[in-house]
């Protein structure tokens, strides 16, 4: 006979079985937050770590693919935004140096899918409304991300909430879905599996990790940053969620105002991410971070934050599943 | 022996309790779409029908709240937003009346909570905020609404989604608490449980109902809408979410130049609400609506409603509940 207990943490869904990992866990890939020391972090606790190519030239992700293989024997992947400049330069690597997992996001997957596929590559694309994740599957994805409106950085135009989002993803395909945006804890991700999804993307949560590339100083505002202090901003370039500083106070006024697009990327510049999330420049920088940032009071390892979402998902399945009406 | 089976239905939590009613299900007070009749249906299915006197004279809701008490013996309510201009009368309607429960909205709890408590009235406030929250929670109120952003018509400032907002509010405060903004089906429902709320608040879904005074040409609307045809709109006076039409349309292009408080106030002028959900002009009229319209594909009973939020919401808490990882 089989000890009863020897099924525990062997659990598996379809996202856990994609990709080959002990939980549905996925650490959003950010710019300037998630190079090697998180991405593997997360996946040696059982996750799935991403690199951020969004800030990393060509050159830099090969080393920080390199050293997240040292630094790991479980499976990772590479978020590519699709409007990166050197895209060309930057799949080749990728697919040079056999990433087993490519999220790509900002774009249209059509012109990428097929091509990392053929290279043997998982692919997942990150949507914010149904009409691209039926585009999206149609180019041969293997699941997607649902992002919805409370999620940190670039965003949706159509301002979906995750609570709407996933439910009409989960309804317009059938592949594994994977929910995105204002997830911190143990029970939003029970909530995101009562509306369908079979995984969850974190960002803001990770950003804040002891192992995160972001400035201290970042971290310690995603600490502080309460209720209200994130805006989806910049809307008439491309919209992101930013934390309220004396450089939003700058786009907001301009947007009160009607600035015009030339008048905002003039301030915007060059940069201003870096300056803000890296470098730590909290008054002239662009500080991306998601509505959840309000629930996030500490700087926690990444297996200690891992063992937390585990915790609070089995002990909220386990209250709330006698409740029928 | 008692049958084991005896307890079907007979579920209680602290809402329930409360209101004393069979399902923690609530049917949001809104403008011009929730009178009597909707009211009643909802209360005689089982939730709490609530009655929106925002859009009513005093001696108009008086008549309400009578053909109410004639259509069901079950408990309902009645939302009064506390900007209401003639608020003395309306209230001494209430009190003299003897509604058992009221819901207080966009406005200070303080100058109305013992009144209507001492009244022997029930009081419920909805907060967009865990200031306010903890705020409600010093004036006496007996439960909260957490409304998020993506809610139909008056919003709160800060944007914070439901899935967002719930968790700050259950964290802020003990007690009782109903979550609203973005719940359409059981599926979300189970969500918001997961999430620590202890019943819902439901108003899109209800606003299209066959017992709503919406007008129809309204009601075909929500229908037809679809992912990204609501914007929370005039900011600069009081947050509203609106359905696209000709009206938002100037609205935003106002906006989108910086248009001043007074250019709005003057576009906007009076009636605009009623002009398009009673009267169904839906070029020059307010159409007030939720993100999740977009999940509403039919005009159907409140009974079949109600029936369908309860076997969704007992399906899908018997699917997850068995997944622990």
């Amino acid at each position: 006979m089989f000890a009863l207990n020897f099924s525990v943490n062997k659990m598996q869904n379809r996202i856990t079985s994609l990709f080959n990992i002990q939980y549905p866990i996925i650490q959003g890939g950010m710019v300037w937050c998630s190079g090697w020391r998180l991405a593997s972090a997360v996946s040696n606790a059982g996750g799935l770590g991403l690199l951020g190519a969004g800030s990393m030239h060509p050159e830099v992700l090969r080393g920080h693919i390199q050293k997240t293989k040292q630094a790991t024997q479980k499976p990772f992947g590479v978020n590519v935004p699709l409007m990166y400049p050197q895209i060309e330069e930057l799949m080749a690597i990728i697919i040079r140096e056999k990433v087993p997992i490519v999220f790509t996001s900002a774009g249209n997957p059509e012109l990428w899918t097929q091509k990392l596929k053929d290279a043997g590559i998982t692919v997942v694309h990150v949507v914010s409304n149904s009409r691209f994740a039926i585009k999206s599957k149609e180019t041969g994805v293997d699941a997607l991300v649902a992002e919805g409106f409370e999620a940190g950085g670039h965003n949706g135009r159509e301002e979906t909430t995750t609570l709407c989002l996933v439910p009409q993803i989960r309804k317009a395909v059938d592949l594994p879905l994977i929910a995105a945006g204002g997830i911190g804890s143990g029970q939003a991700m029970a909530a995101m599996f009562a509306l369908g999804a079979e995984g969850v993307q974190l960002g803001s949560r990770f950003a804040a990790s002891v192992e995160s590339s972001a400035h201290e100083a970042f971290k310690q505002q995603i600490v502080l940053a309460k209720e209200g202090s994130t805006h989806l901003s910049l809307k008439k370039l491309v919209p992101v969620r930013l934390l309220e500083n004396p450089f939003y106070q700058k786009v907001n006024e301009l947007e009160q105002n009607g600035a015009s697009v030339e008048k905002l990327k003039e301030l915007l510049g060059k940069g201003r991410a870096k300056k803000g999330m890296f470098e730590g420049d909290l008054e002239q920088g662009e500080l991306e971070i998601g509505q959840v940032s309000a629930s996030i009071h500490s700087i926690q390892p990444v297996q200690s934050i891992m063992n937390e979402l585990v915790s609070e998902f089995n002990a909220t399945m386990k209250s709330i599943s006698s409740i029928q009406w």
